[in-house]
């Protein structure tokens, strides 16, 4: 089944709200195993809508619509679908009723201007909305040989899902011809989507259009979307499975998790299965690889703190780095990372003792040290060591950039891989 | 002047990735005074690529289509676009090099793959990317008596918003027919939406089709979009200055920003006008104020640094808390945030200390001190402070909420406003 969504509202399209209706749909129609071909977004304009309609109508067996629905008069939605299909509107007695209900519980008059969401399209089948005053609309006809389905939703986010899993999706569910869709997302670190590409291998007798491979790059990795189809939930299930264990005999040292999980979220379970403790000490990612490790909830079972070290004299006072090395070596260099790392380690009594420092923009480079060199350095009982990175040009980035490969090098150690080739 | 966007990927039908681009590429738009129609996603799919390329062709003078640029397979934007307009795509020794470079600069070497990125369709304009692999590409064309204007962007935000800024929109500066619109956004903090509307009081004489406010909250205070309308820039521009006089007559001490702003730059640079400098004791935020305060380019000159302290010997070691203090008062208490901040502020020999230490769940809560208890910190030269808050019950929220009540009151502080009612 191929569906359609319309968003519509003025709003979506100045940027004043981010479409996360059509983000939310997509995902329910995907995991319901429907295949959405377009999401489009719209303004509250007559003719753009009915013209959409009108090729949905020619594409999609399911056409979902939100937005528009309230009694302003920039909603239009309910009269521009009655005037496509071709049907009057007629006032409905029993959803007006509903709508006083609503404002008389909150004790509220009924402004005039809610008649208008009383009025349905003719034909047209009521959703009853208990958590709002529009109600939401459902229509099913014919075009050629094809059936399709229309459901008119509203905007509020919480009313259109309410609407959609009470009311669309049992109404969709047992239908014929409903392919399902998996998809699993292998998350890696470390290594880019070209080279990823090169160790995965040539997959041409392994994809075809029932098993799809994505490559989703990002700042902390790339993210390699599995996508199966078929019939049987068990059988697509498997195709997935299957593909997850040839991806993994390739490039499993890359894959530090599944789907929703985070790199901080690997490092701290590694960290807490093992037993260890950490402390870190920052300075050009200024607290974000803290910040990260942090957000996991229970972290501080292995977190035991951190410096952020911008100052020379915090580096001096709170790390312990030698004056004398910060002087000839300067703050960006091997040396002090690796004392860094040994500082927060021994001060902060942890197992592992990681560090930054680098330059991390816009400015304060040198052609010796330009903007994106950053050092990151490794302490644990058996001694330490630091790594030498050559980032981007922007601070933000780098910060990101830097914090993930901090991040990667723990999980790597804590792993006993090599460093990446 | 009309447009239309295409947001191409996969992962944006299935609801993996929130469509983010369109929502700044609308916004952009509209300040741009575009009058953008429609907004559609699709997946990586040549035949509803092309087939949504000619509805635009024929609706808009201006197409932008952002994804699909990448080097692996299911990249297949550029093919399809040149396809679609009927020009073969050439290799651009040129960008062939740049991709080279690029890759070169960071180390790395250069994977077959890649060479897909420098094909070029004939007699399109290539957009220089210096921040990712991919160029933008550029292509003016007639269709019967109008312009049709493409641009053809990465993916990625960053790199798509780079080459939005610096090469589509200086190209369409200057054209006939674009209506002025124009935005400015004061940012607010410290006052709930309800109370900020009461204090600035009846708009009714004041607003009109022509100049409107918005009001638009969110986890770091409640921004107010004005937007006025007109046909003369510098007329327009008027207007918003006028706007701003008169909301700053009443609220000014909680505006601590205009557009793109950020708190924490806010706070920077007032540190930096007064050459003051500050040390930072984190328990609750886990790194994340440092980390916002780094965030600015140049911080180093005002952020001495910081402990991030989890770990009770943490605190009593790097922050010389009382362990005495500790045991009797708890870790989430008055006196523990007082010595925080004084103890960063002597330790790191800083003019200004602030801490925070509560409990950001979503475990770790008593019936006395409930999850999302937060006391924070403040000492400088004339002795030292804390602040309760009652924050939420999120983890990530207390962060985002606790580290925004911290810049607040340094902010306040910094300006000698008393604390806010």
């Amino acid at each position: 089944m191929k569906a359609v969504i319309l968003t519509i509202g003025d709003e979506l399209l100045i940027g004043q709200v981010v479409n996360t209706n059509a983000t939310w749909l997509g995902e329910q129609l995907c995991a319901a195993g429907v295949d959405l071909v377009r999401s489009t977004a719209l303004g509250d304009d007559d003719a753009a809508i009915k013209d959409e309609l009108g090729r949905a109508w020619s594409t999609a067996e399911l056409v979902i619509v939100t937005g528009g629905l309230g009694p302003t008069h920039d909603d239009i939605t309910r009269q521009s679908v009655a005037e496509y299909v071709g049907v009057p509107l007629d006032f409905d007695e029993a959803v007006f009723e509903q709508v006083k209900t609503r404002f008389a519980r909150r004790g509220r008059s009924l402004p005039e201007s809610n008649r208008t969401q009383a009025m349905v399209p003719r034909g047209f089948e009521v959703l009853a909305n208990p958590v709002g005053t529009a109600p939401g609309l459902w229509y099913v006809t014919r075009n050629g040989n094809r059936t399709v389905r229309l459901a008119v939703l509203p905007g509020v986010p919480y009313e259109m899902k309410y609407l959609f899993e009470h009311e669309v999706l049992p109404r969709l569910r047992g239908l014929d011809g409903l392919q399902v869709i998996a998809h699993r997302t292998l998350l890696t670190v470390g290594i880019g989507e070209s080279h990823l590409q090169e160790r995965i291998g040539d997959l041409s007798g392994i994809l075809s259009r029932e098993l799809k491979l994505a490559y989703l790059p990002g700042t902390s990795g790339v993210r390699l979307r599995m996508s199966a189809y078929g019939s049987i939930w068990e059988d697509v299930q498997k195709k997935l499975d299957d593909f997850e264990t040839y991806l993994r005999e390739r490039i499993s040292r890359y894959i530090f998790g599944v789907n929703e999980d985070t790199l901080e979220g690997a490092v701290g379970q590694l960290l807490q299965e093992r037993g260890l403790t950490i402390a870190l000490a920052e300075s050009c990612t200024g607290g974000y690889v803290l910040n990260r490790l942090t957000n996991a909830a229970g972290s501080s079972a292995y977190v035991l703190g951190g410096v952020v070290a911008y100052s020379n004299d915090v580096k001096i006072n709170q790390l312990g780095v030698n004056p004398a090395v910060l002087e000839t070596e300067g703050a960006v260099s091997e040396a002090v990372a690796r004392q860094m790392a040994a500082g927060a380690r021994e001060r902060m009594k942890a197992d592992i003792g990681v560090s930054t420092t680098g330059i991390a923009g816009p400015s304060g480079g040198t052609p010796d040290k330009p903007v994106g060199l950053v050092w990151v350095g490794y302490a644990d009982a058996t001694g330490d060591a630091a790594f030498r990175l050559q980032l981007a040009e922007e601070r933000l980035l780098n910060k990101e950039l830097s914090s993930t490969a901090l991040l990667n090098i723990i999980r790597r150690r804590l792993l006993g891989l090599d460093r990446e080739t």
